[in-house]
């Protein structure tokens, strides 16, 4: 029986490449494993893999009876929605410890580090397997989305060696550029649809009982948002009675000026206050400096929640 | 600031031998760390220490403000009670995932081996620290304990190829005899309370919202116990009223004859039928080539609890 490698819902760059690469050394030290997806590409993700020659793995949400291993998250609410009904085999990840459990012993790959993509390098060091260049370049490509292009604060010394390990593998001479050329296909908001950008990078969170949604969108410059950030409001709104959520959240992420513009829908009207000593006005606020959904925004936003 | 590096309650011999290891391992990278321990040695654990020349880890019982690495579990019954106002900055295990969960990212060492110690050799491995002569004795020892000297259907070959290789950098030459002297330091239960045997190796599990307490004694011949097996089924029934417990469950187990009778008190006359197809009788069933809590006990019972 194979095992299913499978990432978070409305899987990123880390979560489909993770997937692939992971797959790819399970089968290579004699466990079946088959690379599969939750939910659509981000223009992003299908730029990688076009760019390195692959398909996208299986979309596949149905998980009962299956052996998973999960990629890139420990959280109920991230996994398959029959997760339950499955044999988690493993975790590999670089966030906060979710509510996951299991009735069997797995094995779990979680480390401090920017991005899942530099646990499983460490995975194939561990193994002594050999990453092929393909994969050595969607590898790359998910650590320089994940770390911001090493702008991000969650990006460690462990991330850019193995980016700069994984570009030679890859025959890659400029990282750099090639991560610039990603975000320059992230950031190409125009002409898609407000609810499509929305849940392009949208994780829920169970925060103390309470359903929180919290969406990011980064772009080399914020003025793309200029035109459309009222249908996003009107969106992330809608989003919020639509799943019954506490607060949703869009971080409109600006990596040249190294910072967030919050869009804000909450029932707590001082949540950002509370969380980030910054009030929101008129649903949004600037926090200067956070570049960063997992180390940024969230752990603040859990204490401001454990305190209620 | 330290970490402390502590296992669960009711420490068993890879709990304190893990502690002391991984505390070590930690000082070696420049992280500093502390061992520490939620309860009483056992007398094996005991014998371990002595035999290779350490003293107890501190005990501590509040980690509140600290940063702590946990050992051998991932629950939060067997966790410091406070473990909620500690940082958790790591966890080292063999078992499956329970429900502690993080507000921070963190590393998670866990593999489906047979003793977490086997777990903290790969960490050695992985950041190229010498191990000591005496660490290696008793993360040997703490092995042999899980695995039962490899009897354990959880024993896995990277349990055995770690003893062989820890033998040889303790200078222990016959590390089965070894073995067989921490099993009989294990069996010498006469004259002890019988809550101190009860209590000796025992842990708590949230079961679909029931509280399930399961004890395990392992011996080299049961009867040992016959003397004082009233006193012990007395002492369950007790157990089960203070702890408002569904069950208590207490395994004898004989490692010679490789299996284990259970005495059993539980909500629930018809447990064991459900969850191993045997039932009970007279509060006590035998359950044949049982000799493994983690992986022949806990999960049938999850699952019988699941179905309720």
């Amino acid at each position: 029986m194979s095992m299913y490698v499978v990432g978070h819902k409305i899987p990123d760059s880390d979560s489909i490449c993770g997937a692939i690469a992971l797959a790819y050394l399970k089968n290579q030290i004699g466990e079946p494993a088959i690379a599969a997806r939750l939910g659509e590409l981000s223009p992003e993700t299908a730029f990688i893999l076009e760019k390195f020659g692959f398909e996208a793995p299986e979309y596949k949400t149905s998980y009962a009876g299956e052996e998973v291993y999960i990629v890139d998250h420990s959280e109920i609410t991230q996994a398959p929605d029959d997760i339950a009904q499955a044999t988690i085999v493993g975790i590999v990840d670089h966030h906060k410890l979710g509510d996951l459990t299991t009735s069997t012993p797995l094995e779990c790959w979680i480390r401090p580090v920017g991005c899942s993509n530099t646990v499983i390098k460490m995975m194939y060091d561990f193994y002594q397997v050999k990453i092929p260049a393909n994969i050595a370049g969607i590898m790359m490509c998910a650590i320089l989305s994940d770390t911001v292009i090493f702008k991000s604060p969650t990006c460690t010394t462990a991330d850019i060696r193995c980016v700069e390990a994984l570009a030679e593998i890859a025959g890659v001479e400029d990282f750099k550029e090639v991560g610039m050329d990603m975000f320059k296909v992230k950031s190409a908001v125009e002409g898609t649809p407000a609810r499509d950008l929305v849940m392009r990078d949208f994780k829920d969170f169970n925060m103390n009982g309470n359903l929180v949604g919290i969406g990011q969108l980064e772009v080399i410059d914020l003025a793309v948002f200029d035109d459309i950030k009222a249908d996003l409001e009107a969106d992330i709104a809608k989003l919020k009675v639509e799943g019954n959520r506490h607060s949703v959240l869009l971080l409109l992420t600006d990596i040249m000026k190294e910072g967030s513009e919050m869009l804000v829908v909450s029932d707590s009207a001082d949540l950002t206050e509370r969380a980030y000593g910054k009030p929101t006005v008129d649903g949004r606020v600037w926090l200067d400096g956070v570049l960063s959904r997992k180390k940024q925004v969230v752990p603040a936003l859990q204490d401001a929640f454990q305190k209620v």
